[in-house]
């Protein structure tokens, strides 16, 4: 296999045991971007020369014998509203066409000095929030979106671009371009993994995450950035009680997202696991509605800075966000935060002897047609509001030959306990092995 | 009075009146900075050939009659955890010994559009959060601190060198310094202004404020900042119901502090308020400890970056917040985040025709001597963690010829209304004219 197919976790121990350098490791992928990018348009920043002079670095950490991060030599691609010190962060916005913050953001930080190779910048929708979509496509489909707002995130990793890439979301825009893409990803819980240097947008919703194609490289992640708690003994599927939950939005789902859900349930059920329907209690019903409007209050605040600088480039959604503050209802939020900080505590204590994990769709169903659109982000925006942590599985392809996951949901903060589960669920889930799929990418 | 004496909202009238133009306005802080810096020590970096330089360009804009912003001329000092495009953000870190972000802090970006002349970086404790403390002195005596983390800041506009600073409370960082130095504050609701490059240690306590010599200074920067709900009514005193609330942790007050609560008390009640005596719910006994916990565990992944990178120059009190990752005990975080969120529903729920503001001690008592310490933030903690708006006020004199102030706190987002509310009682409590401050300092 080609290195910029390996999935992270394997390359890592490749280049551990050097049998892989990073610059093979990175000219692997680099030769991939070249290959593809024409079609999958995923990258907003990319400089080959710096890619290869940091990987030769790494390399000599290696030969130094030097002590090896969990990521040492994993190439890593950062969603462009993320900060980066020796690339520019454009927010794919006209506004910072050339935006060098001269710093890392926490997360790149960590990852760095995890040794990770810091890759490029992926293409996003405007901030992250609004605005002009990325150029990216679909690796499975050109004509398709590969979802938002980490759009180049998503398809870079999908497409076998890098191993791994970080995203953001502040409703689904992390977890949907995974079904989207075919991959896994996490989205840990809110307050674990520094939001430093990522665009705000709501300090209540914006969560950085990553992506990776195993559950294993997921944990590599995991593991640099320390998240709580370890150790974690390994999880039999055999017994394992998982609430199956259509969400109260589940009117919105589509065939292929109802298929994905149920497929993901039998092959769980066929493997041991006791598989119930997890109704949430009527507050949740709410919930969908207590994020729209928390995010476009704290929205207001967050993108005041672009208004009174340059509203005329300003994209009208994000105006209009911001024009919100002139009728600012203050009891609506403090309903909408009191709303959510109650179903979070409920959330958190329906886990226990009777229920491990929850199994809940990932997206609406397969990735839609069209650029002008990245999908349907109301099967997340709940879990996004209850901050707890998502764990992203491919499950199906749809009719149409596009990728359809689900998603494992966890308690706060037991963001380790949700990689176990998921490691011992994503064989049984995830029934494609990793090689037969890139054969189905051009 | 020289120009750097004039509160803000008066120098900004006198500026739109073309009475006194910016450059006279900068160059008459930048004397006073002169004068007294040997002793202050406010600032980490002040380029006066760039004040003059912006000064100058504020002046043209006024000159050309463009539009002018609510802080158009007011210099401003920025707290150096607060990234500004065009000067130095060291977070006074040996770690980041000469960092140039090279883009603005959402709030510096704000108050740079509303019309602030942006006038250097002040000191802080390190990260505003632990390690190495501000070499500031308290303008009343420099053998007293003069409070912290906002230490620089609060020293600066107490000092009468700017009339207005941004300081940050993720615990009493910003509140305490405002009554050690006899000057104004607002420390907004947790979410209204963006906390957006500005150093982060806790997502849920975090809260970029401002000072200034008047509520009306204060309130010139909320209309900048577009703070909810305008209009507000005029505030009659008379009548004002006001709950005195010593709060769970009376225990730690000292004698000054306790003169300062009840010398407004019976101010404000002969000047017509009707104030009582306010017992927080049982459960607020707990949110002190709730405060703690959860600066500590989100300050857990917020300093990782820094771990990972300078270890050996890491402050061993931030070094052992990233450790406790360690021992990291999900049950009693979400128990804190819990407890959090009911009492910000109480809190909310106690104002109403029986409350309209609550009054409450803004610091134990007077400023400590020596500049090992930064004063107890212990009556500051409970109000940043229920993420009310909070205004300092200047109140009392110690027997040493101190200054110590109190403070008014609202429900969330009802922060115009709380400064109306402030504005009608400063001239209560706060009896000791302008003028006659400056005269008692060196």
């Amino acid at each position: 296999m080609q290195p910029h197919a390996l999935p992270a976790a394997e390359a890592a121990r490749l280049i551990r045991d050097r049998a892989l350098s990073v610059e093979e490791m990175a000219r692997s992928c680099l030769d991939r971007v070249m290959a593809r990018d024409r079609q999958v348009k995923a990258w907003l920043f990319l400089d080959p020369d710096l890619v290869l002079k940091r990987a030769r670095e790494l390399d000599k950490r290696t030969a130094a014998g030097l002590r090896l991060g969990p990521l040492h030599g994993i190439p890593f691609g950062v969603k462009d509203v993320i900060d980066t010190s020796d690339m520019p962060t454009t927010q794919n916005s006209p506004i910072y066409p050339d935006t060098r913050p001269g710093r890392d953001a926490a997360c790149v930080a960590i990852a760095r000095h995890s040794g990770a190779l810091i890759f490029g910048k992926t293409d996003t929708v405007e901030f992250a929030a609004g605005g002009r979509k990325a150029l990216s496509t679909n690796p499975f489909n050109p004509h398709h979106t590969p979802g938002g707002s980490s759009s180049g995130s998503g398809a870079a990793v999908g497409d076998f671009q890098v191993p791994m890439a970080f995203g953001t979301q502040t409703g689904g825009s992390h977890i949907r371009p995974a079904s989207y893409n075919n991959i896994y990803a996490l989205k840990p819980s809110w307050s674990l993994v520094s939001r430093e240097g990522a665009r705000m947008s709501s300090l209540s919703l914006d969560t950085v995450g990553w992506y990776g194609r195993t559950v294993a490289d997921l944990k590599l992640a995991a593991e640099a950035f320390r998240l709580p708690e370890l150790p974690q003994p390994e999880i039999q599927v055999k017994g394992l009680r998982v609430g199956l939950c259509r969400s109260p939005v589940w009117g919105r789902i589509e065939p292929t997202g109802a298929l994905a859900l149920e497929s993901a349930a039998k092959r769980l059920e066929a493997a041991g696991a006791i598989v119930v329907p997890l109704d949430l209690p009527p507050a949740f019903d709410g919930m969908a509605a207590a994020r729209d409007l928390i995010s476009a209050d704290e929205g207001s605040g967050a993108f005041l800075p672009e208004y009174l600088a340059a509203l005329p480039i300003m994209p009208p959604d994000i105006k209009a966000r911001v024009e919100r503050r002139g009728s600012f209802d203050a009891q609506k939020l403090r309903a909408a935060y009191t709303l959510a900080d109650g179903c979070r505590a409920q959330f958190d204590g329906l886990f226990g002897p009777a229920l491990d994990v929850v199994l809940t769709p990932a997206s609406p169903g397969d990735a839609p047609e069209g650029l002008h659109t990245t999908g349907d982000a109301i099967f997340n925006g709940i879990w996004t509001l209850l901050q707890v942590p998502c764990v992203a599985i491919p499950c199906i392809r749809s009719a149409r030959g596009l990728p359809c996951g689900i998603q494992l949901v966890g308690p706060r903060f037991a963001d380790n306990r949700l990689l176990a589960i998921a490691e011992a669920c994503a064989p049984i889930i995830d029934n494609e092995p990793n090689w037969a799929r890139q054969t189905l990418l051009g």
